[in-house]
């Protein structure tokens, strides 16, 4: 299952012949930093391909695995820019990517000249664009590259990669990118990566809940569900939310809304990205008036007891009916 | 340009066996009341079907070319209830369609037993279900029948009607509507077609104007519009808004945004319908936060000259700067 | 408690001077139908103003207390209209008014010319235009006088009645209306009565919610609700809901949400008074962008289990917290 | 004209006792860094209640008229604190204002112990929080104090402060900030001056589109402003917008809606607000449903024209008219 998650038509380029001292031994140590539920089996499937691995996670525990495998385990940040000179980070939030690169041991006191580092964490644009400034001015290169798919599509290669910054650096990105992920698409100067994951996601968001409160209406007005979805999914109001991933249980298999609405892409980690939607808007004097009040619905299903259930589940939390 | 649309799989069904006075000759006259910028070809495209027509519209000159065409005009609709047992009406608002059925001089007037009553206006389902109770009354049969497609559709016979009543009629109203669409629908009881319609309809608004936010807050973001809308279409964003009917100028050809957002399907009609579902929301006390909202900026919108554009000039209503 | 109360600045006209038959013996019979909650506190206002009741309500039952206490009781809303010239009508919804006014056995059918019928039931104005004129078609005289205040301010006659009608028969309202509310105001022609009501509400609704979402954005961000509530209340945030109603427990004794938000204005009554505001606007095509929302929550609230519960009780949908 | 400004009921503390260096001598020189349209006259406030001023703005231009004066004009935000222990700030937005405390030469390069550092810029209150932390490293002290109130106020030292804080330090800030507003009012700990602006204003905002919405549906419905304006008064649906500052034309006099919406605080500043407000609210996780559309509201307005209209001119903004 993976929201965002852009199709089969990856941008294939041709290989970026410009030699650079950092690329010519491919194999060298790549750093890895943030081994949570996503960067777990990404930094696996890096090891998967051959590449030694500098590695740093606030938690110890999370960096035992690696240890045992015999992964090279840092104390700091600033330790893995020591040793590797292309860096993959995984971060929950803005607040840890900053730490990671701009805090007292972060990545920024010790990172080589001409190194590479990705972020791909889901984070702010404006706050991409603002560490790779900070990266540009200590001589490297800084790539946002957050990833749309989950856990699942993690572990089994199968993420996408919307990747912002240099255009000559993409080659050399897409390069370690592939071997966590089946697409990684190139979508323009840094903080664009994180610009189409947040616009594709808040239309998601959109469409999602257009989709349950028209199944909704739809089933009031005495209408059959698998009729109705039938009827839209030829018609105009089809989208990615009725036709492949349709909220209202007994309309599709394999879908959230099949199985109690498990599984899938949590309310929380909707009303996340919504929030990064909200403050880009926000910045850019962007009228958002759909994507706001996505936001706000997704904020109130987190506190009404939807937060770790499928987003799909905003059928369920519209559809309860009024008692009196 | 169709939005509203179903597509190719219309419900193809046995012909109805049994056997009543009504349908035995089949090209006995229709009679069409309501001969609008809509009604007007569609009752054409019966005429080439060989069905005599009995014509009645509130203004005289919408008649005149089908009694220069040798059809019958008579002078109200009680008149076409008389010479006809079977009748289209196609009539702007719910105002206009109680009127011709339950007016004065109304259809029910006269109405014969057993006549097959097909209602092909954009009304509220609720009227529609009042309006079939009245004519059951009266021993005949009605269906709601709207349509999707706009003028070009119905010149061309390629609108599709969703219709609601007793299934066992369903192949009696498929007759008479095939000759003037494509597809033939079957929704279930009556209202059902008006309710398949209004939701399709308010989906679609919904993610019309996602789609709008979404492609304007990437493009204040540093996307080029075009790549984003690939990406969109490759991702679980996608829609019939962004993948058919983008409504970015410059990212399609052959739709709406490409010609400065003529033709097409016009905001009030828009507005109208979100009205209907905005009415059946409240009836059926069914919660449409986003489709409330879109109603709300569709009515906005027609306030300031955007009344007569397409509704995907949703984008241009959005997209203007702020100016200090 | 009385939402929507106009308080003391009621409108004292001249006695109005005209002799009427109808008015000439001031203690004629006069009509009542609909003795729900707040028509049987009303009903006995009149009683006790020396006025003998001709009754009617679809419940028997509701009719019984009136028997007993001597007054006639009778069997369909014409037969009221029989035997009284001035009548009141106090419904739940527009179509029990419109089934009392035009109904097969309803006042139309033997009302007398030169009677006044006063509907005090919150419906939407342009039924009460359309009933407007069908009394005037038979010579009689509507006006729409909905209500103020609960079952409380009912008993205590501390209604408040908003009147539309012809100017001229206001004075004759006022007399009856006058026993039962100790606020009665002129608003203009027919429907004027329930466009007030129905805008007051709509703000009322708008800046509880908006109180509900300061005070608790409020709260989050640190600040003592009591305090909060005092600076608002000074500054240019001040309403009723902030002032006279808080929403917020501990910031005000007195209130429903003090007391677990027991009695006061129903959050379902609310929704309803919304869902006429939102009908108005849409025949209006008035943009109500804030309206529709409020509209939508108070929805929501219905569903969610605070149908019962006042309608402050919405800072209590809004508090709860996230989990994870 | 004032929106937001808490009235008469400041809070009159007894003069704080605790000596301490930076008071003793009450007249020592103040800082004041920012003299734009706001500081300018609050500035010169302080200079007639004889604090000698150490000036700093990025722009040389809003120094001279107070280096013509005789007062010290020094070239960076370090240079201020080396010479002031007591120190204004006001900027316009919360980059300005970290740049002005932590930048290259900011005021933490050169603050000394002890310093009493206020600032009345309007920002995020997270960002006044993380100053106030930097500042306390520094051995110096921080409070916000944000204005409501305008030029005018400014000018005629009736601004009101909202101040958060250490309790202990309230009355050394009052000293300084009664001289140039009428209202100082404690809220609580850092950050809660900011927050209890930015509830009121948003709370302002909804109320303030509500009344317009109210007025508009009801003069729609046939009802007369005036009349209108004056049920609402006296109802549950009175707010200040309705009250003191109606939005609709000839309801009031001195009014900016009585003067084609001139003066006032203008939709920009609205819009600036509703953004922190919202800002605040997804960094909390409070649901600000009607908030966050109002923010919308505001943003399309500054995108159509009304960017220096006052911000009552919503109600202008959703009358226009629907043409066909």
């Amino acid at each position: 299952m993976t929201p965002g998650s852009p199709g089969r038509a990856s941008r294939r380029r041709a290989p970026h012949l410009a030699v650079c001292s950092r690329s010519m031994a491919s194999k060298t140590p790549v750093g890895f930093i943030g081994l949570g539920n996503m960067g777990n089996p990404m930094a696996k499937n890096l090891m998967k391909h051959g590449y030694p691995l500098i590695i740093y996670d606030v938690f110890p525990d999370a960096c035992k695995e690696f240890q045992d495998a015999g992964e090279q385990v840092v104390s700091c940040p600033a330790d893995v820019a020591e040793k590797a000179d292309r860096i993959i980070t995984m971060l929950p939030t803005s607040i840890n990517a900053i730490e990671a690169y701009s805090g007292a041991n972060g990545i920024l006191k010790k990172v080589k000249k001409g190194s590479l580092l990705i972020d791909s964490s889901t984070i702010d644009p404006a706050v991409s664009k603002e560490l790779a400034k900070e990266v540009e001015k200590m001589g490297a290169v800084f790539m946002d590259a957050p990833v749309s798919g989950g856990v699942g599509a993690a572990r089994s290669r199968n993420l996408t990669f919307m990747v912002g910054g240099v255009e000559d650096e993409f080659a050399a990105a897409q390069e370690l990118l592939g071997c966590m992920g089946s697409n990684v698409v190139y979508c323009g100067a840094v903080g664009t990566g994180q610009a189409a994951k947040i616009c594709n996601n808040m239309l998601l968001a959109i469409s999602m809940i257009g989709t349950a409160e028209a199944m909704n209406l739809g089933i009031r007005l005495g209408l059959d569900p698998k009729l109705l979805a039938k009827i839209l999914n030829m018609s105009s109001g089809r989208c990615w939310s009725s036709d492949t991933y349709n909220p209202v249980p007994g309309v599709m298999d394999g879908v959230p809304s099949a199985n109690n609405y498990q599984g899938g892409f949590g309310a929380t980690l909707m009303a996340k990205d919504l929030g990064l939607a909200q403050d880009s808007a926000t910045n850019t004097k962007s009228p958002i008036l759909l994507g706001s009040l996505a936001h706000q619905i997704y904020r109130m299903m987190c506190a009404k007891g939807y937060s770790k259930k499928d987003f799909s589940s905003v059928f369920q939390f519209l559809r309860e009916e009024e008692t009196f």
